[in-house]
């Protein structure tokens, strides 16, 4: 179901697991730490969800934080360190699934929201995912994608959706392999909720404190009914 | 019921009027000749209305453009200039109207969609007349709005809103007396409409062909009812 270059991104999150994790763990990632981390946690928080399941979850940091909060959280990964890791920790339930199994309805439960926290890097990968997601919200449920701002992650290249070459650029030097990255416009973004059967309720464009110019882009969703 | 910046921006349509006229009539305004012009008219169309309110109208070029292609248009602007001189070129109706008015209600008509295409550049202004926008708009009726790129537009100033100085860079000799503008980031516009009982059904971001860029943000909404 996903293309060369959509498996080649689950392969180096593989590779870089162990990296990964002591990067998140030790707060060295600046944007992270700075912005993207705590504006999250807002946005689901704003929408006081009981249940809430946080797709590509990575080492669980996110999925902790929000139980934290009193929230009933389920994560998923498809690289088993992740899971592992995560499921060391508690705080939350834990699968191995990939975005295919999740498609294929491997996942069968509903929650007030869904998360996806900087996890939806590939194109028809990502798509499929949007798609099978109504299944798994409750009937006033809400999507959460924070994702690269892509006005800033475009940079001076063409403003189109397309496959750009990826990087660890800031990253320790333990990071390698990096993968390609599925670049979309705003408007392209927005079209895949709409056309996936969501509404747009909001967006948000967190900032740097110093710089002021946006860190990421979230976009809060619901499933027209 | 507006502040003075706000009644600044019109006195300085007033002043620039002629000039103005001029430069779109002989397409002297390169982006609009190259992307925003066609861009407004096909996502316009793309809704098929029947009947068109353009609000903020100027000398009715949209208006007549519209009308050639079936559409039955009423243009208001607060400019008698522009108002006199759009009523002389025919194809549509045309009215001396300020945003205030139609707060208040004077322009007493329903359409299948309201358009503003660069007309937006206050605050209090602004948000007082998308919230009047429902009541225009027949049950299935749009609002499309094109404005300035809010992350093009910003430049390397702080991304949050506020008013910015004006500036007739790029325009003839004949320009003057530039009123200041409100930015508003992405996530401002989308508020402003969700908060006014609207949904957004779309978001355009036209590029300009050489650079690949966006020159302008359409947003089309729909009324929740």
């Amino acid at each position: 179901m996903t293309s060369h270059r959509d498996a080649k991104i689950v392969e180096t999150w593989a590779t870089n697991a162990a990296a990964w994790i002591s990067a998140v763990r030790n707060r060295q990632i600046e944007s992270r730490a700075q912005v993207t981390d705590a504006a999250i946690v807002d946005v689901v928080l704003s929408r006081s969800p009981s249940t809430v399941l946080d797709l590509g979850c990575g080492e669980g940091w996110l999925a902790r934080k929000l139980s934290s909060f009193g929230c009933e959280v389920i994560g998923t990964d498809t690289v088993s360190a992740f899971v592992d890791t995560a499921r060391s920790a508690g705080a939350g339930a834990f699968y191995q699934l990939s975005y295919d199994d999740i498609v294929a309805g491997k996942l069968a439960v509903t929650a007030d929201a869904v998360v996806i926290n900087f996890a939806l890097f590939g194109h028809e990968s990502s798509e499929q995912l949007i798609r099978a997601i109504p299944a798994l919200l409750n009937a006033r449920g809400v999507l959460v994608v924070q994702t690269l701002h892509p006005l800033v992650a475009c940079g001076h290249r063409p403003y189109r959706d397309g496959w750009r070459e990826g990087s660890w650029t800031g990253f320790s030097a333990e990071f390698r392999d990096p993968a390609p990255w599925y670049f979309r416009t705003l408007e392209s973004w927005i079209n895949l909720f709409t056309t996936a059967g969501f509404t747009l309720l909001e967006m948000r464009e967190p900032v740097y404190p110093m710089t002021q110019q946006p860190a990421s882009v979230i976009f809060v969703a619901g499933v027209m009914r």
